[in-house]
């Protein structure tokens, strides 16, 4: 297998936009990509997206992402595996450079969720979920995190603030970061106070959607010497359905792909400098630095509550945003992830940036722990 | 690149399956593939599907195909390119395997389509066009193919009965087929007094829809000696609306993967010894048939006329029903297609076998040919 490196990063703010169908977005950071890299040609494009089916009446985006950037002919698919669909389509980016076939791939996670009615969005993230067991009884997606998250307080003995500190640093984070929905910060109070999505979920548990796209150019890392290079990529599965799991508080697919990005990369979680984490509940971040070797089973609350998430501290997360913050447009989040842990690496993160990064990890969740893919990323 | 080789096939009838959900097909067929390879373990699943989101409320089918088929925690993952969804499958298993990190890798296509009303199946299958310029016209996905067929007709002086060879022979080939969907033979009267379901696309030029999934299990061609090898792989794209292509009557990607996968075979279109073509429509079988230099621009409704497209002519099509007769389960038909023609060269195609076939040639399309696909299997 040949190494690979990521030679161009693009990414749009995510946030509300009107003016723009989901190829403009999908394209207008696919050209940042191309801009950055200096590259005008590619081989394939992968794009990752969760739901244009039923929010934009569009799919096929492979061909029609190619379309619009000008790239005539080139080959072109879609990727889908719920909320994890960009980091899914990074993966397929990367086996098809490594391959040897393609050497110069595009890889763009897209979104656009705001044109339809809640209630859609809703049905739209639903199908995330295991239709005939789950969403069939009327649970939706954020009451499967609730589940979670009331088992998760009532095994390890924390209170509703104790997962505070995770939205807290997610809106600090996002206010250095020009390209996030919420650059505002919010304290304890705040956080108490948002109103009950899913009880125990409140406001600032729950990542907020929105429309962006973010892309990054690979490359095969023996023609791109001093780019940030891919040291560790896994995928792994669980089952759907939360009750079909032996223990519905560990991420099982976050544990094994992990492990195997750290065997391919030849490092452990001591190593990490930065973690992206997919904190699209605060319950999700704590259950990810868990099975990812951070913290010990139920500790995962606790590296909040230490510090030790802060861009400063021992394993600084969410460092531009995060989900919480950032925000949310679900099918282009793992790639939003690995586009800002490269510029991390490259000491390009402005304001944001947390010194002396030399290894980054991501990881993007499809549904509640469904679909897990991991990567480790080296300057 | 390590070379590929197809070590076991399964595939379902396709009918109306109303006792099975589609994670049931897929694991059907994946099961019988698996089995047929005699292997019980896989690295990672890739499964093709159109419409599920939509038409069975579930996306996310990587994971839960993976789970369905007792396969706990294995990468999967879904991928999407309109009817074109289960030949991309295909391609992304066969780069993962070639890359070396995979050594044995399922494909799955799978669609469930009869669960629905007619208008919604409509509805669903429109969003392989442009949603922007072409849908939002009120054109469906059979009127597109009309307006290239009428054009045809009008640049080529064919009058519609030119075109019966291409449904009686389908037909005629699934009678020999226990899985196809419509086993009966017809004849040219059936076919001209065939209901008008979009000018001049009569009811016998349109592929029907149905339940179903088919799977292959691949491996390394030097781990399997003697098992079908694919000898050439790609794909290609082009614009999804027909509007903005400079011919509407040449199918670009068709041409561009075609020439690039006989390119890798070393092979031309006279060593092609089957073809299963994307006859989703009459007019998209004789487009196919031009594009991959089996007749000049204009002549490939010729093949049907001079009986070159029948089992024993020179180069048969569609030899186990096509996407007409044996049925296009949209998301699944890619590997229909790579199975049969599998099945054709092992010498298992009972009724239906092509004598000493050795090189087989399978095309998927997805959209009015924005996204195609072409293999080519060595036995």
């Amino acid at each position: 297998m040949n190494e690979v490196a990521i030679l161009g990063v693009g990414m749009t703010p995510v946030r509300e936009h009107w003016e723009s169908s989901i190829r403009d977005l999908a394209a207008d950071a696919g050209r940042a990509a191309l801009e950055d890299a200096g590259i005008t040609h590619v081989d394939a494009i992968y794009v990752g997206n969760m739901t244009s089916d039923r929010l934009n009446a569009q799919r096929h985006l492979g061909a029609i992402v190619a379309d619009a950037l000008g790239q005539w002919g080139v080959e072109a698919v879609k990727i889908e595996a719920a909320c994890g669909s960009a980091g899914s389509a990074m993966r397929q980016g990367l086996l098809a450079v490594a391959s040897g076939e393609m050497e110069r791939v595009l890889v763009i996670g897209v979104e656009k969720m705001t044109e339809t009615l809640g209630r859609e969005t809703t049905a739209a993230l639903a199908t995330a979920a295991d239709a005939d067991y789950e969403v069939e009884q009327g649970v939706s997606f954020v009451g499967l995190n609730a589940l979670i998250m009331r088992r998760y307080m009532h095994e390890f003995g924390y209170e509703h603030r104790d997962f505070a500190p995770f939205a807290i640093t997610a809106h600090a984070n996002a206010s250095k970061n020009p390209k996030a929905l919420y650059r505002y910060v919010i304290d304890e109070r705040d956080y108490e106070d948002g109103r009950v999505v899913a009880d125990p979920i409140r406001l600032y548990d729950a990542s907020p959607i929105g429309d962006g796209a973010a892309a990054l150019l690979l490359v095969p890392a023996a023609r791109a010497p001093g780019a940030v290079r891919v040291i560790g990529s896994a995928g792994a599965t669980d089952t759907l359905a939360i009750h079909d799991r032996e223990d519905m508080l560990r991420l099982k697919a976050a544990q094994t792909s992990a492990a195997r990005a750290y065997a391919q990369a030849g490092v452990g979680p001591e190593d990490i400098d930065l973690f992206e984490l997919h904190d699209a509940f605060s319950i999700m971040a704590a259950l990810s630095l868990e099975a990812c070797g951070f913290a010990g089973r139920g500790q995962g609350v606790r590296l909040g509550l230490d510090g030790d998430i802060l861009p400063g501290g021992r394993i600084p997360i969410a460092t531009m945003g995060g989900l919480k913050a950032r925000g949310h447009p679900v099918g282009a989040t793992g790639l939003y992830q690995l586009a800002e842990a490269t510029l991390q690496l490259r000491g390009q993160a402005g304001k944001a940036q947390i010194d002396g990064a030399r290894i980054a990890m991501t990881q993007n969740i499809g549904g509640s722990g469904a679909t897990i893919v991991t990567h480790i990323l080296a300057k």
